[in-house]
C-alpha cells in the first residue's frame, strides 16, 4: 500500500482549487474542522479511529505522474493547477482527537490549519477514513464493554470491502477486541490473529471424527473445534473422545445460543472437560452479547454487525471551513446559513470537563479560544501534524489502552444499549453567535 | 494496486489448508458456491457487482515473500504449508453471474470448482468483494430505476472507506449511475467523473458574487453553481445576473427539496434561464428520488445511502462447500445440517425462465444437472475462469448495458419500493433432498 492517495478525492476539490488559484484566494489561511453534528440515533458516545491511517494517507498524498497524467488526459483541471499539484506537500498544522478517544456531537475531532488550497484537497480522504473507522470502533466499543472480561474476536472481513476489512480489524482492536481473523490486518498493524476451521472442513472429510482428528493433529489439542455441522451433542462427545479434557475450545455457530451454550457446558463438564472453553459466533451484535452475559460463554466472534457499524456504517462526520483569512490578513469565522445544516464558525478547542473524582461531565468546546481548565479537565486535541511534519502517531496497543482508560471516565449509564441522549452534553465557551445546535434535547 | 491479495484472507483458511494437506484431503476435487440465502428484507431483487474486481483479485492472489515471511514469523502455518502456498496458482474453473446481472435467493452467483486447497483459500476475498459491491449495486439500481431518464451522480466517497469508495463508484456505474465524483474510480475504471464546488468555496470568498464569478471564470458558464450557502433566491439572482440564461445548472444541497426545486425553477424561468438545470443533493435515497419525481429536478447527487447500500451495507452472500470428491473419486453433494442455516448440497446451474414475451418468471436452479431451457430462457452462469485462465472479463460499459437490459426483463412490480417478496420465485430442478428454503413465503 505505498501508492499515492491523491486521487481518493472528489472531482470538485480540484475544480475549486483551480478557481481559487486563479483568483488568488487559494493562499488564504483557512481552518477546516471535521466533526459530527449528531451521534447515530440513540447512541451515548462515539469512538475515534482512523487517525493513524489518516496520517499514513497524508504522507502518501502526492500527485505523481500517474495522477497528473490522468488529470491532463481528462481535462479535470488546467495546466497551472496541475503544475501546482505536482509540487503539493501539506505544510500546515493538524490537531485532533487521538485514536481511541471518545467523541460527542460537535467535538472538533480534527482541526486543519493551512492555506485553503492545501487543506481543501484533503476533505474526501480524511472523511472517508474517519467516517469508516470511527463507525466500526463506535460499534465495537459497545460490544467489548458488554463482553466484560470475555474476549471479542473480529471476524467480519467477508462482509465488507476487502480493504475496509483490514481497517475494520484495526478499529475493532482499538476499541478493545482481542484478535482478528484478518491476516492482512495482523501483518500490517501487528495485531493478533486467530482462527481454526469452517464447516467446509468437516464436510470435506468422510466423517466428523476424521475432520476433528486431522485438525488436532495439525493444530494440537488446544485448538477450537467447530461442533455444529451435524449434531452438537454428538460432536462434543466425539471431540472429547479424541482429546480428553485438554480440548481448548468448541465453537457454536448456529442455533439458540444461550440455551445451547448451557447444554454444551453441562456436557463438557460431565465429560470432565471443565476447562474447555465455549466460543460463540453467528450474527452477534452488542445486544446479543449483552443477552449472552448470563450464559456460560468464554468468547464472542463478531462479524457482520461489527464491520457495518451495527446499523450505522458511517459516522456522519463533515469537514467544514470554519475560519479563513480576509483580504487584509485577519482570520474571520465563517459558516453556512441554511437552516437545516447548522455549523458554528470559528476555530475550536476542546476539553473533557471531569469531576474531582474523574467522571466525565461535559464536552467543553471553546470557540475562537481555548476553554478554561478547572483543574480536573482533560485536553482533547493533540498535535498530529506541525508545519507539515507528522508528530502524532500512536501504536494500536497505545490506542486500545487509551480507549479503555477514557471509556472508564464516562458515567456508568454511557454503556446503556437502550436509545438515549449522548452520555454528556456538549457546551460552548467563547464568542459565537449561532444558537447551540449540539446540546442534547433535554438541555434545550 | 498491484500488491498481493493473498493475505486478505481469514486465518482459518490457512489452518484448514495445513490440516488438509497433512491428511491428504486437500487434493479432493470440490465445488464451492457463493449465494445469498435471502434478499435484504423487502427487496425485490439484487444486482451482482464486483465480478471483474474479483477476477483482478484472483490474478494477484499470490503468496509473495512478504506474505510467506509473515506466516513464518507468526507461525500461522507450518513449513510444508508455506512451501505449498509459495507455489499457489489457481488452476480450477469458475462460472458466475455477470456484473450487472440480477440475482435472487439461492442464485448460484459464483460456482468454484477446484481442489479443496485451491478453492478454500479464496473464500474471504471473494465474499468481501461481492458482498460489498453487490450491496451498493442493489441499492443503486433502485435509485436509477426511479430516477428514470434523469442522471444519478455518485458522490458518496466521503461516507465510506477510501477504497470502498472507489469500488462503490464502479458498482453504482454498473447499476446505471451516470457519473462519479471519485477521481480514482474515474482513473482506474474509466468511468466519467464530475463535480464543481462546495460551500467552503463560497465561504472562502468575501461575497457569494466573488465566488460565483471565480468559478465561472475557471469552469465556464456551463458549470453548476451551489446556491444554498446563504439565501437561495438571492444566490439564483446573483448567478443569472453574472451568466445570463447560459448557466449550466444550480445545485441545492439543503432545505425542503420538492418545494424548493419548484420555487427555483419558477425563478430561473422568470429570469429567462429556462435551460438551466436543477441538481439536488442532500442525503437522497431511492425513496427521496421517487418522491422528487414530480418536482422539476434534472439530476440527483447521491452519497451516504448509496455507498452504505441504503440500509443494507452487505449482501449476506456465503461461500459454501456443496460437493466434494470421495476417497474413491466420486463427487458427492454435501451440506451442513443445522436447522437455522440450511444449504442445498450439489453443484448448481441456473436459468432465468422467461415468458414468450421475454418477461422473467422464475429463477430456475438445477441441482447436479442443468435445468431444461424451454426455449425462451436465459443462461445465467458464464465462464469466468477455465483451468486457471481468466476468460470472463467485461468492461463497466458492457456491465451497465447488461444491467439495464436484464432489469427490463423483470415484471414491472419489481421496481416497487414498498416491502415485499422477491420479484420472481426461485425453483429447483434435479435431485436434491433438502426442503426448498428459498421460495418466497407466498409459494410455501
Amino acid at each position: 500500500m505505498t501508492h499515492s492517495t491523491a486521487l481518493l478525492t472528489d472531482h470538485y476539490e480540484l475544480t475549486m482549487l483551480q478557481a481559487s488559484l486563479a483568483d488568488g484566494t487559494a493562499q488564504r489561511r483557512s481552518v477546516f474542522e471535521l466533526f459530527a453534528r449528531r451521534l447515530p440515533e440513540g447512541r451515548r458516545y462515539g469512538v475515534v479511529a482512523g487517525v493513524n491511517r489518516l496520517l499514513d494517507a497524508l504522507e502518501r498524498f502526492r500527485f505523481d505522474e500517474r495522477a497528473i497524467g490522468f488529470l491532463a488526459d481528462r481535462g479535470v483541471v488546467d495546466q497551472a493547477t496541475r503544475d501546482w499539484l505536482a509540487e503539493y506537500r501539506f505544510t500546515g498544522d493538524i490537531a485532533g482527537y487521538a485514536d481511541g478517544e471518545i467523541f460527542f456531537p460537535g467535538s472538533p475531532v480534527l482541526v486543519v490549519e493551512a492555506s485553503f488550497a492545501e487543506a481543501v484537497l484533503l476533505e474526501t480522504v480524511f472523511l472517508s477514513i474517519l467516517n469508516h473507522d470511527s463507525a466500526v470502533a463506535s460499534a465495537a466499543s459497545r460490544m467489548t464493554w458488554w463482553a466484560g472480561g470475555r474476549p471479542c474476536i473480529e471476524m467480519g472481513s467477508r462482509r465488507t470491502h476487502e480493504e475496509s476489512a483490514v481497517a475494520a480489524a484495526l478499529s475493532a482492536y482499538i476499541a478493545g477486541f482481542a484478535t482478528t481473523s484478518n491476516l492482512e490486518a495482523a501483518h500490517r498493524y501487528g495485531i493478533p490473529s486467530a482462527g481454526t476451521a469452517a464447516h467446509s472442513f468437516t464436510l470435506l472429510h468422510d466423517t466428523e471424527r476424521d475432520a476433528f482428528t486431522s485438525q488436532i493433529d495439525a493444530l494440537g489439542k488446544g485448538t477450537t473445534l467447530l461442533v455444529d455441522t451435524y449434531d452438537v451433542a454428538e460432536a462434543v462427545r466425539t471431540a472429547i473422545g479424541i482429546t480428553g479434557p485438554e480440548l481448548g475450545a468448541v465453537r457454536l455457530d448456529s442455533g439458540d445460543l444461550p440455551s445451547l451454550a448451557g447444554q454444551v457446558r453441562e456436557q463438557l463438564d460431565a465429560l470432565g472437560a471443565t476447562k474447555t472453553r465455549i466460543i460463540v459466533t453467528s450474527d452477534l451484535d452488542e445486544y446479543q452479547i449483552a443477552a449472552l452475559a448470563p450464559a456460560p460463554v468464554d468468547g464472542y466472534g463478531v462479524g457482520t454487525s461489527l464491520v457495518t457499524g451495527s446499523g450505522h456504517p458511517t459516522c456522519g462526520f463533515v469537514y467544514k471551513l470554519v475560519a479563513r483569512e480576509t483580504a487584509d490578513g485577519a482570520l474571520v469565522p465563517v459558516a453556512k446559513k441554511s437552516p437545516d445544516k447548522i455549523s458554528i464558525g470559528g476555530r475550536k478547542y476542546a476539553l473533557r470537563r471531569r469531576s474531582a473524582s474523574g467522571v466525565a461531565e461535559v464536552e467543553l468546546i471553546g470557540v475562537g479560544e481555548p476553554p478554561v481548565d478547572d483543574g480536573d479537565d482533560r485536553e482533547l486535541l493533540k498535535p498530529l501534524v506541525e508545519a507539515g511534519k507528522i508528530v502524532g502517531r500512536t501504536t494500536p496497543e497505545e490506542s486500545q489502552i487509551h480507549h479503555l482508560k477514557v471509556r472508564d471516565e464516562l458515567p456508568r449509564y454511557a454503556s446503556q444499549l437502550s436509545r438515549g441522549e449522548p452520555a454528556i452534553p456538549t457546551e460552548y465557551s467563547g464568542d459565537h453567535d449561532a444558537r447551540n445546535p449540539f446540546l442534547p434535547r433535554s438541555h434545550m
